[in-house]
């Protein structure tokens, strides 16, 4: 479970981010915590990057992820988009009861390559009651996209 | 893995629905072979009913599937609406390669019950490239439903 | 804008339903109020049923909803799918604020016929700051649905 | 309905895009004849920007498309949504038949200004089959965006 963080400023267009809440350290510790199911020692997941509202999480290639015919399954990419859309969620909001997850809508849009794969989180909304999000995944070295997802949050009071 | 299939009719609005394609057995076989990540011995899926374009599955409960406060994961939900979206599709278009997920769609509703999860499929539309279907997800015992999901499949020529 | 209410009483699955909050009348008052942009006189919907969460309106077909190729425009299914959600929130929640859609999801199935369109929406979950519903549209006289809608509306406090 | 095309080339990460099939004045033609119901002298959208499979399209505001308390129907995000992603299709296919949509799912962001709309299109896929892209839309002047769509259209042999 390596974690970095490139520590690089984001700018939006025309608005200055803020700086994350959380250093991607602290939100892997967060998320050992309260999403041991997917983040644990082993998971292949590890957070690459993170800014204000935004991250990028790598899951690792695993022959065991394979359906038939080469494919990574559905059910993986979704658990990455969701994942990743957590460490988007604290890295604005900190250190809080973790959201709940209202929404996931995801489109497959190509096979992904045996390979790892990359997903790019962005928060679109951060409000009192919901954030809102969009996560695109790609096999490591492709540019064209494997899966683009879209994913709302109920953040707890 | 068991199988049941209760054989009753079925009748749509001022519709007479065909037979199904394939028997439920039919389609459990046919299942362990095309998608084995998630039907395998023990995996605690079991096909109930099978009807034209319309199924039920049961998920059983099981402890390693919970969230840290107790909910089923999010995750376990989608792969259990996919698998019976994919038993529907084959209750209507038979033997055929299987079909792409293009499209998932999930509102989470409630947080589940400790209990098994049943699944009610039901395909909207038939068409020769696509399929679109609607899956409802209970706790066993619990009129509310827990989670809804609609998908699209890519029928194979 | 006729408001037909058949009064019928509604029983889920082994759950009791309440009485709807508000009558067909009351509700097409209100909506005239806070929706004048789509229910004005002359808008062709009428509220057929009202029951608690759950409610029937038609779209009267006019020649002008038409794109080419004689099929009604997506931007007219999506507007009656909200439409007739708010009816079924209202019928739950009564006199309030006009909640806010935060997602809506459609699924285009079939070309519709040149016909009026009776929308069918069902409240599936009514919580303190989410409602989640989803809306059948048919043409009339024609049992396969031409549209499936999703969506989800933030309730004010 | 004026019409711009600033001509830039685009690049993808690490791929090179191909010019557009068709200029904006094409495929402004193009749309007047295949979708006069929302595209018509007088309808307040202008194609702003052509790329291969990317567009900008903006709708000008108009006190009409007000719902009480000053917002911008949704209907009126979702069809301008739709329109831009039609645009993009005709960009990276060309002269063809018009494209079906199949599903379109929008997320509400914000309030949108009393200014004008600016929909950012861009496809993600473009298959034999299918086109899936998403939409961006903001209100002029404001870098956080109002609305987030994404869409997936059938393509006609």
């Amino acid at each position: 479970m390596p974690v970095y963080d490139d520590g690089a400023g984001w700018t939006g267009k025309g608005a200055r981010m803020p700086a994350p809440a959380l250093t991607a350290e602290e939100i892997a510790d967060l998320l050992k915590m309260e999403f041991p199911q997917a983040f644990y020692d082993g998971c292949g997941l590890s957070i690459e990057r993170v800014r204000y509202g935004e991250t990028r999480v790598r899951k690792e290639f695993h022959d065991k992820s394979l359906r038939p015919g080469g494919t990574i399954s559905g059910p993986t990419m979704m658990e990455l988009a969701d994942f990743s859309m957590y460490v988007a969620v604290f890295s604005a909001i900190g250190r809080q009861p973790l959201a709940v997850t209202t929404n996931l809508s995801i489109n497959f849009l190509r096979k992904p390559a045996k390979a790892d794969l990359i997903a790019d989180a962005r928060l679109m909304k951060i409000g009192k009651r919901l954030a809102v999000g969009e996560v695109t995944i790609y096999s490591e070295g492709i540019p064209e996209p494997v899966a683009h997802v879209t994913a709302t949050y109920s953040i707890p009071k």
